[in-house]
């Protein structure tokens, strides 16, 4: 066992976060288990084929002047060397979990490959090294310093994975070379069109103890706002995205929306949640909390996706949510939960870890493949049969890599580092943020939890290890949830939530057992009264699973856009062990829709709509996450209901 | 008077249409003869000066080797010249209307240097002229063709207009050059990226009277569909738009959908519509009714505009209309036009026009500001207040002049050439497609139509040539109308509606005064029940005119997006002479939607919405067409009603 568990965050001991990561998480049975096993044991290890073919190694062995490399640079952007970092981290987050010689051969392998590719005064960035131009010159579209940020978090999880500094090393020096070209007064003064350093390089300063990487991630944060990127844009006279794209369109601290690209909002927000971590900055805590609640409250789906237009992948007006193009890519629902990671770090709110929930079930998991071997870019919360998608990686079609890879390792580096995310400590106690089956806590507080979640609402936690003195056991009563039951040892406790978490205060022993009973009934949800894109509609929900109807599962194989849901008869669940790995559907009752209109025109006098058929029609829901592996079909999340007006 | 009032579509006189256009045709009181006197006033002139503003004009001295041109290319698109064939045909209709010799002037002088700059094969596009690389290497993206087929609709425009033959000549070589280069086993086999010179070679045929032409637009024609344009996409690696955007997906007699680019296919089904009335072919023609009936059953917007994705300008599923995002591109409203014209000539069916009005009144006029000076390229039915719009072409703001400058040129002329489109005739007497105040007919049957269409609903025709012997006057009922007299010399008539004719046979004489009264009471209409994006909503529309809630004239400012419509409470409507130009309101009566949750998740159980405030709120709409000339505030077409379920 290692004393502690490496993990993508660890805020430094002078960090002012309410909550900690624990010392020991690991996950050891259940949904998330299953999940992560076809994580270490397919996805991880084709990465380096899929990299191979992809030509983004070759890219490194061309940099590194490998002899008989090709010298023209393999793949369509400018940031392809993110995908071999990403994969890296991932590998490395598997490896902390499990020792894996193989898998350890080769990411030492592609360590050496990065380091013999590095320039010597420090810059690494394929494209640039193999004729793209200058380095820093082309700060919108280049990613040059997204590629450094993921670089770094690749040594961050190397050295915490391994104790190794060959890569740390890699990433210092490019950092110090960064710091020697960026800043009021030097070379560039100016931000990337993509943010992730800012993250990066204070999670290299949490590692290091360097505080330049920390002061070089506040000039980045600050830096940003002032519309300087948009107006030079380097490149491509005919694609203008405007400020909102690169965020640059307003400082942080006075920003009162989300805006613009959704992955590139999602990691700047992590590393302005770092900062906060890091400083006391009320301002910019207080600007944290209102982008979140903007985010949360105006701009989510129901599945946690984020992002509702194809149009330059980007965050849409608040409430408009369109079910069919929904864009919500799954590297920001990876995005998001990081942002919401650090927020319950720093806050110590149970509200950020029910987003993160609801995400990783809903519009993250939808993105992986259940066999790991395929992946999903988009996620739309609604499919039309034969619908018109333009070919490429936003097609909502499971597929084995993409032209723009951003999100498999993404996916990858998720799973790896799941145990992460699940629970906290502080001078009190612990706090189980998630609900999956396995071992959390420190050297003098451990429990053990075993539970079916999110399938059975039975939560057992056992105290592996426990404190001389009184401690608290908080467990997050999710948001979703109606009804519940906590007992302690058998005894069942009257614990009242206060601010979403369930507080079990005592002197502790090793053996005792707390129960958490959570309501699993499949309910009917309802969207926010301005939502346009699907009012007058129900979602089946069950526990944190959002349901969609998908075409294959209906009676005859009716098309879902056909059907209304009738709210009125109860929902009922099934167990369906042999249903795509296992889970449980939903079955509701609907009526087909009013007919279409007769002729060439559908925009007919109100209250002219004709009688709908009567013969109620039973109608299969499956869990969102699983869609899209059977048939290509229509699926419905949003489903009108038979009683919405006309 | 000439003879035969020039107009944008001649078939030929082997041509199978059932409808001719009318030997004359003039527009001389009512609302569009103040829009068109506002184009002829304001708009068609500014253009020379907006041109070269844009250094159209002087990519073309630079290619015609003027000394002192510059020698770069001037505009972000290759492109460039369409946009003044476009206003040099626009230009071209307005002298046939109203002579004007400094027009005419500027015609000629363009005109001189157009020919100046074609090459002495016949060549001409400036942007491969200045350094843009060797003409026919790039079918995807060069728009030559489609550059050409400008060329040639304003060429014979140009001798329409004027007799002349200068740019007829023009326009004939580079025909000429075309055909010597494209065909099977010549140096190109292949089709351009966006169609238009099929219907323009048509149209060079009906005024050359060379089948060579024709053939080539069938050649054109019968060649998409393969797939070869997106196979081998020839200009920037990271953009695919996949073959439907090329209009290169499936040959045009085997689509079941209209898909794609939407100026693309509708441009292309003008061509297709035009190859069907020169050819008995009735495969061609039933492919067209089908796709018409696909484009307007299930494509189409209330506003009968086009387009429902930013993302490549392209239609969408059917029933997928968000109004929020709707694109309806003003060319496409236009080119929704022309198509539909031709298949009105086609087959003789009132249901076309009646496209056409509804597209003319709304979807089209909404692009063109009230200032003559100003326009709108994207015409989205709903407008958030503070929306996010990336700054450009496609924010719904209206803008003097675009980057991509399609849409201001192209709805100059469909203005200039308008009284083409009011009626037609046939062996059997006239039909009347629009109501627009002025003199129709040919030599032996013709009718003076006096009305305050679309603001009134009578409409007053006269006969002032009247033919020998029986013919039958026929007259649109509008589809949106409810209730409709009809006297003849002031004696009511019982004349039943068939196929939205009202027909009038009998032996006319001059002076026979023809009443028909279409009754405009405002009323309220539901969309299909496939649209999601705008279920349990109503819009309000009055006549032909689709109406809107702007912010600015709701009580207090109050935002169109917090408001339920109750359906109950009757319509009312104002004449406002002093607002807008002049125009009539409607106002109904509603409620403001339910609070939005507390707490930071919008997400609720079905059936837990909080009570609204009961207090009723007077709502004022707006013609659409008239929108966004006051305030930047929210607007919507679609309304909430009160008795909606959420």
């Amino acid at each position: 066992m290692n004393a502690v568990t490496p993990g993508p965050v660890h805020p430094s001991r002078d960090a002012t976060t309410t909550l900690r990561p624990v010392a020991y998480a690991r996950i050891d049975s259940g949904f998330w288990a299953e999940r992560r096993r076809t994580n270490a044991e397919v996805s991880v290890p084709q990465g380096p084929r899929l990299l191979e073919e992809a030509g983004n190694l070759a890219n490194l062995r061309a940099a590194a002047g490998h002899t008989g490399a090709r010298d023209r640079f393999a793949g369509d952007f400018q940031f392809q060397d993110s995908d071999v970092y990403k994969w890296l981290e991932a590998a490395c987050w598997q490896l902390a979990d499990t020792p894996d010689p193989a898998l350890a051969a080769e990411v030492e392998r592609i360590v050496e490959l990065i380091a013999a590719a590095q320039r010597t005064n420090g810059y690494l960035q394929t494209y640039y090294q193999l004729g793209g131009g200058e380095p820093w010159t082309e700060l919108g579209w280049g990613h040059e310093l997204y590629c450094a940020g993921h670089l770094m978090q690749a040594a961050v999880a190397h050295h915490r994975a391994t104790g190794g500094r060959r890569l740390l090393d890699v990433a210092c020096r490019f950092a110090d070379h960064i710091e020697s070209v960026f800043g009021p007064g030097k070379q560039v003064d100016a931000v990337c069109g993509h943010p992730e350093i800012e993250t990066a390089l204070i999670e290299l300063y949490r590692t290091t103890d360097e505080k330049r990487y920390l002061e070089l991630a506040r000039y980045f944060l600050d830096r940003r706002g002032h519309g300087t990127l948009a107006a030079g844009a380097d490149r491509g006279h005919d694609r203008d995205p405007g400020p909102e794209y690169w965020q640059d369109h307003t400082p942080i601290r006075e920003a009162e929306e989300v805006a613009g690209h959704a992955v590139r909002q999602l990691y700047l927000l992590a590393g302005a949640a770092d900062l906060a971590a890091e400083s006391a900055d009320p301002v910019l805590r207080a600007a944290l909390e209102r982008l979140w609640q903007d985010m949360a409250s105006r701009k989510a789906y129901l599945t946690g996706g984020l992002g509702s237009r194809h149009d330059w992948e980007s965050f849409g007006d608040a409430h408009e949510l369109p079910a069919d193009r929904a864009y919500t890519e799954t590297c920001a629902a990876i995005a998001s939960v990081q942002f919401s990671w650090r927020m319950a770090l720093l806050t110590g709110e149970a509200r950020y870890s029910d987003l993160i929930e609801r995400t990783l079930f809903n519009g993250f998991l939808g993105g992986v493949g259940l066999d790991g071997l395929t992946w999903l870019y988009v996620n739309p919360l609604h499919r039309r049969a034969g619908t018109h998608e333009r070919p490429g990686d936003q097609a909502a079609r499971r597929t084995p890599w993409f032209r723009c890879a951003c999100c498999p390792p993404n996916a990858m580096r998720l799973l790896a580092s799941l145990p992460h995310y699940i629970a906290s400590a502080d001078a009190g106690g612990l706090q189980l943020h998630q609900y999956a089956g396995g071992t959390y806590g420190g050297d003098d507080f451990t429990v053990h939890v075993a539970t079916d979640y999110p399938w059975h609402g039975v939560v057992d936690v056992t105290v592996e290890a426990a404190p001389a003195s009184e401690r608290t056991l908080s467990l997050r009563l999710p948001i979703w949830c109606t009804g519940h039951g906590l007992s302690v040892n058998g005894t069942p406790e009257n614990t009242v939530e206060r601010d979403g978490w369930l507080r079990v205060t005592r002197h502790f022993r090793s053996g005792d057992t707390i129960r958490l009973d959570l309501t699993m009934a499949p309910r009917l949800t309802r969207p926010g009264p301005r939502v346009d894109a699907v009012r007058g509609c129900v979602a089946v929900e069950r526990g944190p699973l959002v349901y969609c109807l998908e075409q294959t599962d209906q009676p005859d194989g009716l098309d879902p856009d056909t059907i209304a849901l009738d709210p009125a008869v109860p929902l009922t669940e099934q167990e369906q062990p042999d249903l795509l790995g296992g889970l449980t559907t939903v079955t509701g009752s609907g009526r087909l829709l009013p007919p279409e209109a007769p002729g060439w025109w559908p925009y007919l006098p109100h209250g002219s709509v004709p009688p709908r058929p009567d013969r109620p029609i039973a109608l299969t829901a499956l869990p969102y996450y699983a869609w899209d592996h059977r048939d290509p079909g229509a699926m419905r999340v949003w489903i009108p209901t038979v009683t919405t007006e006309q």
